[in-house]
């Protein structure tokens, strides 16, 4: 448990702060002779960029990925793969009233806690700006994925507790706000404009889906698929709930209809979410996280000051009314983070 | 990512099959001078014993651990922990209806895939059993937290869909399925006797409570205390989301309505389960569990062969109804097990 | 670094004091399949056991190691393996003048500036007996490594400063102080005589040679090969310096006579001890490790009591004069744990 | 085992190639508060430079670190310290005699035979180059050190078989070759002059010296604090053996002459190099590195060609002499990231 470190095998240790030099990342243990190109990098990138939809914010973040070592003539060469994302957005902001001022349900009391100090420019290392270098990290794992024929999907259920019909996920990857529903994008603008009007924030249920996902994947007994992907997943900002396959909802069944029955072409019904004694079954492994409500809003709240003092705030500043769809990307990279490690881990058997 | 090793500073390993000679682990990382003697792990252990409820059979595990190493004159020394248990009721059974089925909702299909061998008996390393270990680990953890004023509390929200009222945390521990509410027992009982009588099975929600948790443990960005606390609830066999705090709900909430606003002498709620951006704030540490129902089930299930033929399997012999409420101490022991390793890692700061 | 816990795929996690109820093990992520029984631990266990010569004392101690689990029909199943070995000889010693004061040269001193505490008996868990857990994990990875065509070979190039001729290393095994050398054996029992009649001790130096090592182990930059074999050679007590290939001498040697030629048909010489760039070369993995004289000696020594007042000590009982041959067994188990780790974390790629 | 990550607690990750864009590393868990800048970086940057003496070429490398995270008004966060130091002089060299010719006592073939692919540029990541990220993370280890009253010295014990007096080792630090004797560097000069017009290359011998540190750093019983330094230091590309304190020569002595008295004031000798039973005993920790000749020289010999061939090869280019005495701040970086991890280990009890 290294904190900035994820991964045993293939493993991603990430740096920056929102309003520092830069962020980026460095792979280690990606193996030899994968094609890889900025271009790979880039192209998640640009998924998790503002301007999708009315939920983000339009900060300028050209988030442009330089590629430093690892790689030569187009192929990784299993040495470890840096790149770096400069920081163009970085003007001098006055900050003095998030300096001195807790924000509720952001990280600025704990990380005090932690450290004792905190680069308050942005929300530092504990701002949502920190994912960019997990998904240039997953775009890397991606291309590991893609040559074992897996492919991770990621798209959103609801957003402002209004669903999506999983009608097509497939094609939520070119859709405002990365919806499986041609339907539900219009729905979720108004529901958007509502709460921007009334300056408030909304959270929503996001899937990441990953097929030909091979069977023996997952380390029991603490390190079980699932446990590692509800790591992977809880571990990113504004996530509150991790399920697997039937989730919450198996809680409820009973074990005749949670149960998944097997037939010689496969499993009949996939309640499992593909992960059978923590260890992948052969059907599309399924995860959903639940985001919570971005804490930045414009409607007072109470507060205390750094020393103590009772205080009310109102975060300044332009911010987005929802994580989504920004945080899908995301959470799809963390996915396929996680299974290249284990893809690797298998090959040991 | 060991498999068998949870933790980095205060590390459990542990080993053992449901029918093999017994099970056990190691504690490394341990500090030194902390009380401990064999009768902390054995009122653990005792917690997790069948027979306390109708949900569970009457298989007699007495499960007795011996201590082997690691403490002194009663206290720890700061040198590696083992602990044993002995099986005692492994007669012979007949495994020949399992040996060459996969039971559905069971690890058999996938231990096959992933190690090309299964100890068939009982289930093996995929077995419940495999937790007591987790349990007697977790009782180490506690003594250590002890000496920080922490205490875990965990118990049954739900069972089979009936709800519990959370009126009276404290008073689980003593309470037949670890209830917080003095009315729930006797509905569940009834629950569970509608589904045995149907050959069926049941899951349940098990809530996990840390109080006195200092602010500042956790270890972002991947290393977040949510992350970690999903990591150690959802690789409990049987676990299928797991929850921080408001958890799902956050998803339909807005902002000014989920953010918890702070005060001079704390947080006004915890919808943040007592964690900000991963790490603990100073409220309560809070989440939850969602444990589907038990796959053996006397109602016959389509599956297949080991060889691929089609089959219907009836799982032969005694089982539990219902996980709960065998698994609420280990549940309570994995949180005991992240947050001594998050108090030993904050140390170093 | 967890202190009780070697490698990363391939893990021996062992515990155990020299005079508390027992010392064992636990390897975790040995591959399945394996054929493994107690007897193939045992035979390692009895070349440790004193008696093969006049360097040991005469304790009695069977070490008798019993499998716990991981084994199902005489076979590894890739779940861990855990081992226990029994202490037989721990009666009620007078302890109290080892006490209270600090033995020269052994980790009294240490061990209560690091922990506080210490279990004096026989030295607690510093005590070379701890070493019989190791001896037991090599055990298990050369049953793996046996599966790949590796042997290792372990044997004393000198006693005392008396060198043996590298005449015959594969008879080493069966020769007394497993040495390469039929007439060095009569040399190092006059040797230790005369220390014995003085009260002294002394030290020698140890080769350990792998032979069918493939191409390609070891990880740059950190984890080269032979940083790991010097970190798990160096780890053993008593050892003071370890060298790889020509070690020392390639110091004072020039690039055109250390530099091996390369042939079609292999290395012209093995300066390099098989290792390049910190990766396996295809030629011998050779290193070596000396070993420092036994520190428990009877000529009166100045020294401290707990409490800082000067004082002289002769260490009381029997002990062996030299760690030559015990520590043999250990070093070869060392190699064993390290090629084993490497050989499955090349699979990855 | 990661290869490119070294440490537990603090860890430093590095990447680069000699001749890709650049060369870099992150620092993840430093603590907080600690005074940091540039220019401490590049003052332990510069010591590595070429140019101080005739044994180092006179390609010109500025090697300018760049910090681009972690660092809050001049002073560390907690959060990752990424560092960037760009390549210059990577003007495309004409590398097709390396391209397919495997060079003797360096890693060409070994690489291949590892990863299947080789970025044969310069040596590409098996390049010395790659220590320049080891000073750099060395140098914030440093800083965390002064902090505790722990200083690193490294130093020159022999260069080409011919010794120094250890006279002045605090004056090394400013002397050419970092020599602890004034008179030794003109005798090395003359030395690597004769090599250097026989086309010769030396080797030679540093010793690495930590004062002030605290009894009770290191983790037995595989992470004691001798086998960690061994691991340090023999990962060093060019490094042969390691010894901690009397070394080999305590393989000789006997237990009366080796062990160290203890008096009241502290250790009479330090034969133990600082180190009991793997724990610092407050002594000095003392360690030396025997550093293999440069592989690259102008004497003809016999290898292969990639596709087994057999050929003859002169290393092309300008290439250094001796390793000495760039290789000596490598070696002091990595004492000091080794004790920096044990010291944050240590406040865990």
């Amino acid at each position: 448990m290294a904190g900035n470190t994820f991964g045993t095998l293939f493993r991603l240790t990430t740096y920056g702060e929102s309003h520092g030099p830069g962020l980026g990342g460095v792979v280690d243990g990606c193996p030899p002779g994968i094609p890889l190109a900025e271009a790979d990098i880039q192209k998640e990138l640009d998924r998790r960029k503002p301007g999708g939809s009315s939920a983000s914010t339009s900060r300028k973040e050209p988030d442009t990925a330089r590629l430093l070592s690892g790689v030569f003539e187009g192929k990784t060469t299993g040495t470890p793969i840096a790149f770096h994302i400069e920081n163009q957005d970085h003007r001098s902001t006055d900050y003095s009233a998030i300096k001195d001022l807790y924000r509720p349900g952001h990280a600025d009391l704990t990380f005090d806690a932690k450290f004792g100090v905190r680069d308050y420019r942005g929300g530092g290392r504990s701002s949502g700006r920190e994912t960019v270098s997990r998904v240039a990290g997953g775009a890397i794992a991606q291309a590991v994925l893609a040559r074992h024929g897996i492919t991770v999907l990621a798209y959103t259920l609801e957003l402002g507790g209004v669903p999506a019909a999983c009608a097509d996920p497939e094609g939520a990857q070119e859709r405002p706000f990365f919806s499986p529903d041609p339907e539900a994008p219009a729905k979720w603008e108004e529901r958007i404009r509502e709460a921007k009007s009334s300056g408030d924030s909304l959270g929503g249920i996001v899937q990441v889906e990953a097929r030909g996902v091979p069977a023996g994947l997952g380390e029991p007994v603490f390190d079980k698929l699932d446990a590692r992907l509800a790591y992977a997943l809880m571990g990113v900002g504004a996530v509150k709930a991790v399920e697997i396959g039937a989730g919450l909802a198996a809680a409820r069944a009973t074990g005749s209809v949670n149960n998944d029955p097997i037939t010689p072409t496969g499993f009949a019904t996939n309640n499992a979410g593909g992960i059978l004694g923590g260890i992948s079954c052969g059907a599309p492994v399924i995860a959903r996280a639940a985001v919570k409500p971005i804490p930045s809003i414009s409607i007072p709240l109470a507060t205390v000051t750094t020393d103590g003092q009772p205080a009310t705030i109102v975060t300044p500043g332009r911010h987005d009314v929802c994580a989504i769809p920004r945080i899908v990307p995301v959470l799809k990279a963390m996915m396929a983070l996680t299974l290249a490690d284990f893809l690797l881990l298998q090959k040991r058997i």
